[in-house]
C-alpha cells in the first residue's frame, strides 16, 4: 500500500483526491494546502482523510511514501524538489517548473535518488492520444505535419502567457505521439491588456527532417477548438477532443508520388504528385478519466520500481520548449535551437 | 457600351465569360487562348462571341475598350502591360504579378494613362466579406487579431507555393476588411515533395499596433477548412465559408478592462480582466455571385472614370506581402519589413 | 426553514440532495432508500444528513415539512399519496405517476388539503427552455408545428416503453412552451426485443386549429440527437440540447401569405406566399442548473404557499398524452381524444 | 445508336439534356417544349439539337426511339402512354404518375409491347444509396428501422402536397435500399395556407416484420435537414446528404440478446439486453453524377433489352405510397393497407 498526500487544493486538486480514492494500492494520507476553507472542503467530502497546511510535517511523515503536487507553477520547484531530498516520490503538476533548470535538477535528484518523478501530462493518458500514438507508430507513415488549435475565451492569467497554460498540452501530446522530438522553435504572440502576458501566441516547432508542427493558442477566442491535424504519408488523424464520441478520425487520405526518371537537364526526377481518397475510420476509444490511468501508473511505478510515460525527461523536455518558445515571443520569433534539450531526451 | 475580351480560357477563364454576358452595359467581343479546343468550347456555348488565338489582334481590335486576363501567373505581367500601352483597361486575375517590382510598373503605366487597373480580388465581392468589413468599421471595437485557416486537399502546384495559390485569397480579404495595413511579414512552412514548393505554410503579419493576424494553409490536409476568427474589443466575428447559410457569426463576448490606479510598487496599474459572453447574431448575407458584382463595378468604373476597390494599388500591396513571405519561408520565418509598401499605399 | 427528506437515492436522487444542500431556506432531514449501501453513500459523503429505511417514520417526523419523490414510476403513486395524506408537500419524479387516474387523485388530494404537488420536469427550468417560452409568447407569431427528436443508444426499459422514459421530456417541455394543449394523439412504434416494451415510437398530437407537434423518440439510434424545431408564422426556432453554448437559435425566416380576392368561382382568395429569410440570432442563455431553480422554487412555493410552474395539473396533463399515446400504440396509430385531460387543465 | 427526346425543358430538363450530351450510344435528336423562349434557351446552348413544340411530331420521328418526359406531374401519364403506344422506349421523371391506376396501366402498356420503362429515381444512382443498397444486403443484419428526415424552407406547390414533392424521394430511396415492401402506411400533416395542400408530413410505413419506417417531410423548416438513420441488428447507418464528403457513416453499435430460458410462468425467455458500441467508418463513395449513371444504364437497356433498376414496377410502388399517404393524410392517419401494390411487385 502506498501512501500518497496531495499538495494544493485549489482546482486540480479536487480532482487528484478523487481518483486517488479509487486507485487499488494507494492510500491516500493528508491533503495539505494553506487555506483553513480549502481543507474544510475536504474533511465535509473526504471525513477519512487527515489535512495540514504544514507541507514539512508531511515529508517528515513516514506514512507518506509519495507526493502529488497541485499549486501554482511558481512552487512546483521548492516543493518537488524538498519532496524529493526527504525521499519522497513525486507527481508534480504540468508544467513540471517555471524553467528548464529547474527542471534538470528536479530530474537529477530524482535520478540520484532513484525515486520516482512523474509530470501530471493527463491528456497523454486518454483514449484518443494512447490511440493516436498507436496510429502515428503503425499506420500513418512518414509525418508530415503536426498542427494544433487550442482556442476560446479563457481565463486571463497573470504570472503566465497563454503558451505556459494552453500551450503545454499540445506540446505534452505531441511529445507522447510523435516518435522524433523537436530541435528548434520559434513563436509570435500579443498581449492585447497592457503590462499582462501574451494571450494569443503562434509556436513553429521544427525538427531534423521535413516534419513541421505549429500550435495556435488564444485565450480570446469567440468559439471553443480543440483540434489537432497530422498528415502522414499513408494516413492523415483529426484529432477533435470537442467530439463526444468519435474524437479521433483517420483519414485514407494523401498523396502519392512518383519518381520519373528523366534525362533532361533541368531535373533529373521529376515528381508526380497524385491523389488518394479512401475511407475514413472513427476508432472506439477507451473511456477511461485519463487522470485515473495515470494515478494506477504512477503508484504501480513507486511500488514497483517502474518509469511512468511522463517521467522528469517528458516534463524537461516541454518546458525546455515552454522557455524557448518565450524567448522567440520576445523577439518576434526568432528561432531558438533546442539542442540542450536533444542531449537530455 | 463597353466592349471587353476575356484572356485565357482555362480554370477560371469561362467564370469571367458566363458573368460578363450578364453584365448590363458590356458586350464580350472576344474569348482569346493558345488553344484550339477551348476556343472550339467557347463557339459551341456562346456562338455569337468571337474567338482568337491572337492576342496582338485583340489589342488593335478598337471595338475592346478592357481586357480580362485569366491566364497563368508567370505571364500577367507581360500580358497586362501590353495591354495597358495599347490604351485598354485591365482586370487582371490574382495574384496580379509575380512580384511587386512587376505589380507597381503595372500600377505606374495605369496611372500614367489614366486607366482603370483591377485585380480580380473575387472574395471581397462576397456578401460574406463585405459584411465582415461593414462590422470591422462599425462594431467590433478596436481589432485584436486577424487568424485564418485555409486548408484542404488540393492541388498541388508545380510553379508556385500555397503561399501564392491559397494565402492569396486570405491577404486580399484581410486587405479589404481591415483598416490598417500589415508592417512586417514573417513565414514558415516546408514541402513534402523533394523540389517542389511548399504546400504548408504558416504567415504572420505585424502591425504598428498590438493586432496581429495568423494565415494557415496547406494543400495536404485531409479535411477541409475556411475559417477567418477575427476578434475586437466588443465583438467577434467567425466567418466559416463552408456554412451554407450562416457564414458569419458575430458573437458579443470579450473581455472589459477596468484599470484600478494603485499606489503599490510593483504596478501602477492593477488591470482586472472581466469576461462578457452575450448573444450571437448571424446576419442575412447577399448571395449574389461575387464575380458578377465585380465584373458590374469594373465596366462601370470604365464607363464612368471610377476606381474599383481592388484597384492596383490593392493587387500590389497583396503581392509585395507574398513575396516577402516567400523570402521569409526561405530563411525559417526571418521577419521582413513591408515599408516599401506601406509607402505606396 | 423548510425540512426535506428525499425518498429514493437510485439515479436522480443523488441530484436532489446535492442540489437541495445548497437551496436557501431548506434543511435536508433525510434521506430514505431500502438498499443499505446507498443509504451508506449518503453518509460517506454528506456525514450530517440523516439516513433511514422506513419511509413511515418520515412521514410522521414533524421536522419533515416536505417529501421529494425520486423512486421507480410504479411506487410514485404510492409513496406521494401517503406523504400528502400525512400532510408533507410533495416533489415527484417525472413522469408524475402510471396512470391518469393516479395522477388525478393525485391532484385531487394535494388540491383538499391545500398542500404544494408539484412534478419534477427538470427540463422546463432550464435558460433554454425558458428562453424558448418567452420567444413563443412574444415574437414567434402564430405556432404552426413543434417537433422534437430524441435520441441515443441508450438503456433499455424493462417496465416502461421508450415513450414514457424520453418522450415525457418533449411532452414536459412541450407543455410549458405551448399556450394551447393537445386535443388527441396518435402514436406507432415497435419493440425489437421479444416480450419487451417499444424501444422506438413516433408520437403526433393533434390541436383545435393548425397547430401539430410531433416527437420521434428512440433507445436505438446509432448518433444522439436532441433537436426541437417550432415553426411559427414570424419566426422560427431550433433547440438542440447538445450545443455547448448556442442551444437556442431564432430564425427570422418564414412564409409571407397574401390574400388575392378574386371573383372567379374556383376559389375566392388565391393565396399566393412568399419567403422571408432574415437573420439568425442565438440568445445567450441562463446556465444555472436546472434542478436548483427548481428546488428554490419549490421550497419558496412551500413556504409561501405558491403554485410551482409545474404543478401537478401539468404532472396529469403529461401522463393523459402518455397514457393515451400507449394505448394508440397498441392499435396501430388510432387517434385517441384527450378531451378529459383538456377538461381539467 | 440510340435516337433520344427530351419532353419539358423547365426545371429538370436542362439536367437531362445536359447529361444526354455525355452518354456514349446516345444521340440527343430533339427538344420538345411548348414554351417558344425554352426552345431558344437550348438553341442558344446546343445548336446542334432541334427544337419543337409538336409532340406528336416526336412520336412519328423514326430517329427517336426513346422520349425522356420532365414536365409536371399530372401530365406524365398521357405523355407517357402516348410515346409507348408510339412504339417509344420511356423514361419518366418521378413521380411516375398522378395515380397507382395511371401507374399500373402505364406498366401493363410497356410489358405488352416490351418496351422499356423506367422512371428517374435519380438519388438511388448516387454513390450514397448505392452503398447503402450494398450495405443492407451485407452487413446490417436484420433492419430495424428506416427513418428519413427531409426539412427545409422550400417552394410551396400549389397542386400536390409536401409528400409527392419531398417523401416521393425518400420512398424511392427506400424501395431500392431495403430488401423488403412495407404493407401498410399512415400518414398526418397539415398545411399552414388555407386552401393549399398540406406542407408539413409524417409518414409511418409497417411491414410483415418488426421492420418500422418513418418519413418526415416539411417545406417550412427554418434549417434544411436530409438525414436517414438506417437501424440493423449488426451495424447501423447514419446517411446525411448534406455532407460534402463523408455521406454515409457506418456504425458498429447496436444490442446484443440473450436468451435466458427461465422456468417461471411470466416469461419463458427472460431476454437481456447488452450494448456494443465499435468503430465508426466512412465509406468512400463514388462521386459520378447521380442522373449521369442513371442515364447510361437506360440507353444501355433499350440498346441490348434490359430492365433498369428504377423500372415501372418501382414507379408504380411508390406511387401506390404516395396515394395511400395521401388518403391516410385526408383522414388523421387511419393506416391504409398496401395489399395491391405487394401483389404487383
Amino acid at each position: 500500500m502506498i501512501g500518497v498526500a496531495v499538495v494544493g487544493y485549489g482546482y486540480w486538486g479536487p480532482n487528484l483526491v478523487r481518483n486517488l480514492a479509487e486507485v487499488p494500492g494507494a492510500r491516500l494520507v493528508s491533503v495539505c494546502d494553506m487555506r483553513k476553507e480549502r481543507l474544510a472542503a475536504v474533511q465535509s467530502r473526504y471525513p477519512a482523510v487527515e489535512v495540514t497546511d504544514d507541507f514539512q510535517a508531511l515529508l517528515s511523515d513516514p506514512r507518506v511514501d509519495a507526493v502529488a503536487i497541485a499549486t501554482p507553477v511558481s512552487t512546483h520547484f521548492r516543493l518537488a524538489m524538498s519532496a524529493l531530498m526527504a525521499g519522497k516520490h513525486v507527481l508534480v503538476e504540468k508544467p513540471m517548473a517555471s524553467s528548464a533548470e529547474e527542471a534538470r535538477r528536479l530530474v537529477d535528484e530524482a535520478a540520484r535518488r532513484k525515486l520516482v518523478l512523474a509530470v501530471d501530462h493527463t491528456f497523454i493518458h486518454t483514449g484518443a492520444v494512447r490511440k493516436m500514438r498507436e496510429l502515428v507508430e503503425n499506420g500513418l507513415g512518414d509525418v508530415y505535419y503536426y498542427d494544433s488549435v487550442r482556442v476560446n475565451l479563457g481565463l486571463f492569467q497573470h504570472d503566465v502567457s497563454v503558451i505556459w497554460d494552453l500551450a503545454v498540452h499540445d506540446l505534452s501530446i505531441m511529445d507522447h505521439v510523435l516518435p522524433m522530438k523537436p530541435v528548434a522553435v520559434s513563436a509570435t504572440g500579443v498581449s492585447h491588456v497592457a503590462g499582462e502576458p501574451e494571450n494569443i501566441a503562434y509556436l513553429n516547432l521544427f525538427f531534423d527532417n521535413a516534419t513541421i508542427a505549429h500550435i495556435h493558442v488564444n485565450w480570446l477566442a469567440p468559439v471553443k477548438v480543440r483540434r489537432t491535424l497530422i498528415g502522414g504519408s499513408s494516413k492523415m488523424i483529426v484529432y477533435d477532443d470537442l467530439e463526444p464520441s468519435e474524437k479521433i478520425k483517420v483519414y485514407d487520405k494523401g498523396i502519392t508520388l512518383n519518381g520519373n526518371p528523366k534525362a533532361n537537364g533541368e531535373k533529373v526526377y521529376q515528381m508526380l504528385v497524385g491523389y488518394r481518397t479512401g475511407d475514413m475510420w472513427a476508432p472506439q476509444l477507451d473511456m477511461a478519466e485519463a487522470l485515473g490511468v495515470e494515478l494506477r501508473q504512477f503508484v504501480d511505478c513507486v511500488e514497483k520500481g517502474g518509469t511512468p510515460i511522463a517521467d522528469g525527461h517528458a516534463g524537461l523536455r516541454v518546458v525546455r520548449i515552454l522557455e524557448a518558445a518565450s524567448q522567440s515571443l520576445a523577439q518576434r520569433g526568432r528561432v531558438i535551437e533546442l539542442e540542450a534539450a536533444r542531449r537530455i531526451a
